[in-house]
């Protein structure tokens, strides 16, 4: 069966900085699955997207305002990577109210490279096991979390991996978890 | 079913000038049904993408240059968009070679934007429906093809789409071509 996705809302929460590859593969692999996606940023217009955090990559347009954003309207969410993304992200509290209400609610979430720093924020890692980008796994282990050096970590509806070398296995294991969950009415 | 392309080998043919999200969101796509992708460009390194054409958005690594490339090896061919892509590739005897290689073989063929003139150089297009972006509809005619204004369009496994906004369609619709085949051995 294709299309396994089809009629699920994937929220991507993502500002300036992103890791672009990080932001479009997922995205791509939703949209293969059949599913809708929708990019929630701080600001409305365009969020400026990089490659390697250095190199200007071009530009991704908002959808909504996360502020302004329902978790309820969502069956899943993806936090990309690069590191200014989740460094502001976090400092935002509507954002980060908005990935702890996300947990919360058990829908999953999935996450790369720094994205889980909003997660750290949220307060949301106790007892949780992922991987990340090895510079910030002191944080997410200082916030409770057992971290492991692995390509992609699945731990009940919370998907992770390290960096944009994963993201095969990312798309792929993404694709698989968000297929497991029942479909928002 | 997930990871319904696992074990299938997709080459992405691109250079200089790709519309990046054309080239990530397809990649991201076939990652994530299971599917392995490689590059194949004109020369080796990275080759330079770019957003709106206009826009630098970064550079994405080459597997293999085309010249040395098999089609035996691949059980499906992605040709991304972008102006300048398609209008180089289509000046080299061995990308053209490779195409229309491809093509006669019957293996799925899927291409946006501006990928189709390069179908147009290896001269496949006689008798085939597709769609296109607008400014090469008239090359396309020319060489023989039906062409409507439509999201996707499906010809004997020949897909296509007009651009960027058509993308999740596209993503969607390759995932469930590429999955038709059956797997070379």
């Amino acid at each position: 069966m294709t299309n396994e996705l089809s009629g699920r809302r994937v929220a991507i929460l993502a500002t300036d900085g992103v890791e672009r590859m990080e932001l479009e593969q997922p995205r791509g692999a939703l949209h293969g699955a059949g599913a809708e996606t929708e990019v929630l940023s701080l600001h409305t217009g365009d969020i400026s997207a990089r490659q390697s955090d250095i190199d200007p990559a071009g530009s991704i347009p908002v959808d909504k305002k996360v502020a302004e954003a329902s978790v309820a309207d969502y069956d899943a969410l993806v936090l990309p990577g690069g590191t200014m993304n989740p460094d502001q992200l976090r400092t935002d509290d509507e954002a980060v109210a908005f990935v702890r209400e996300f947990i919360h609610s058990g829908k999953p979430v999935a996450t790369i490279c720094h994205g889980p720093w909003t997660l750290v924020e949220a307060d949301v890692l106790r007892g949780r096991r992922l991987t990340s980008w090895p510079s910030i796994r002191t944080d997410l282990r200082n916030a409770g979390a057992e971290v492991v050096d692995e390509e992609v970590v699945v731990d009940r509806g919370l998907i992770s991996s390290r960096g944009p070398d994963d993201l095969p296995a990312f798309c792929a294991a993404i694709v698989e978890e968000f297929a497991r969950i029942p479909q928002a009415s």
